[in-house]
């Protein structure tokens, strides 16, 4: 099977202009097959402030009502995609830029759930493999914007890292995949705010080891479930770490490196 | 050869929610292969109005520096073309949303004008026909955000009416084009305020009378020129007329049709 990276990069690094631009010097660099899922960073919150729309964050999650959904429309499919891709057209990798509505890339339903009303705020459904494929196989590189569609016109944003999980799960049937989060910290760290403790590799019994001795960072205990997740659907392996490290999480130098779902 | 429609809407239709409903279900309905084309409506002038964006306008051209290419981008590729997509997606039309930057669609350059500088403003190189016929095979209908780039990572801002006509040119020894502007009028007008004076019909002979007679009002001039050079260029047709008449514009019954460049 071919190789296919699925790399989400977060927030942080699209902040940053020449952080940015180096990140996706590397990515052009990648030789398989690839995309690149990006998240929203600050901007669309800057431009919330701007406009005078009051933003609403319950547990972390944006509450994502009609005039946010406009915003966060324009910055991420917009403003922070289209950026992307000029870039990396530039640098040779032929981007193409789509949110979950483009051909039906990505099919979602309005999430629901009783106690909180997140607004228009998508879980995902199903992923079109086959125009995925096709794409790729043509070496084309997508770059997601981290937004969905319920094929009843309605535009639904939806979480980065999901997206990119989905993907990478959908696509396991097809290609050798390896899923890549890359965010601010040098991997999976055993003290928060020590970067040379990363754990290079977690298996399923190590990690069952690791959070009984809560040895790991709490709020990383949903991330590893969902890699683990995405193992058991297929993926080949999951690395999480820093995003200026690409070239490292993607030979296997750096990171913490989530394999093997027992 | 497949009959190929190449349509652009101006941004009257785009401002009026409704309207541009009623226009997609039309457009939906459309059997053969189709690319929309979107002007950008009032919304960016808006936004840069809040924004306290000042926007110079200069003979009826936007002049794009740097903070209006941001404005643009998000409104275009992002608000508009994004819910334009996820409408027709509802409406069993499969369409994928592109600037000319996505996959290397539209290759253009950064105008220079000795004596004005309009800013990040593209003129069309070169249309990527390669991709555009196989996503068009494939069933997909595409819908283009009025924006190009240099290749050089450079956004740029372009016509909607230019970039219709140059896919239409470009498109046309692949497949039998019919060039179709909608706009807020019937069709050419004799009588620029009565919609009961269009011409039905103008071939080049024709349209020699009429501009000898002054017969057409001079703002249709450029169009028409435009026109007739893409009938030059192997264009099958163009109609001019009403978006809200696309059924009768696609079967010849309304607006006028410019055939026969002589």
């Amino acid at each position: 099977m071919e190789k296919l990276y699925v790399i989400k990069i977060g927030g942080n690094i699209i902040d940053d202009e020449s952080k940015l631009f180096s990140f996706l010097k590397s990515f052009a660099q990648v030789k398989q097959r690839k995309i690149l899922v990006h998240g929203g960073g600050k901007l669309a919150t800057k431009l919330a402030a701007q406009l005078g729309v009051p933003q609403q964050v319950v547990d972390g999650r944006r509450i994502t009502d009609l005039e946010t959904l406009k915003i966060v429309t324009m910055v991420y499919a917009g403003l922070i995609n289209k950026n992307i891709v000029a870039k990396l057209q530039s640098l040779e990798s032929n981007a193409i830029g789509l949110t979950g509505a483009d051909a039906n890339a990505i099919l979602a339903h309005k999430r629901i759930v009783s106690s909180l009303d997140y607004g228009f705020a998508g879980d995902v459904d199903e992923v079109n493999t086959g125009l995925l494929s096709t794409l790729l196989n043509a070496g084309i590189d997508i770059v997601f914007a981290p937004l969905t569609h319920d094929k009843k016109g309605q535009l639904l944003n939806t979480n980065a890292d999901t997206i990119a999980q989905e993907i990478a799960k959908s696509l396991g049937k097809y290609f050798e995949v390896d899923l890549i989060y890359s965010f601010e910290k040098a991997g999976v760290l055993t003290d928060a705010n020590d970067d040379s403790t990363v754990i290079k590799s977690i298996n399923a019994a190590s990690y069952k080891i690791l959070k009984e001795k809560q040895i790991i960072f709490a709020g990383m205990i949903p991330k590893l479930d969902n890699a683990f997740e995405a193992l058991k659907w297929g993926v080949n392996k999951v690395v999480i770490g820093r995003a200026e490290q690409l070239p490292e999480l993607i030979s296997g130098s750096g990171g913490t490196t989530i394999s093997d779902a027992g």
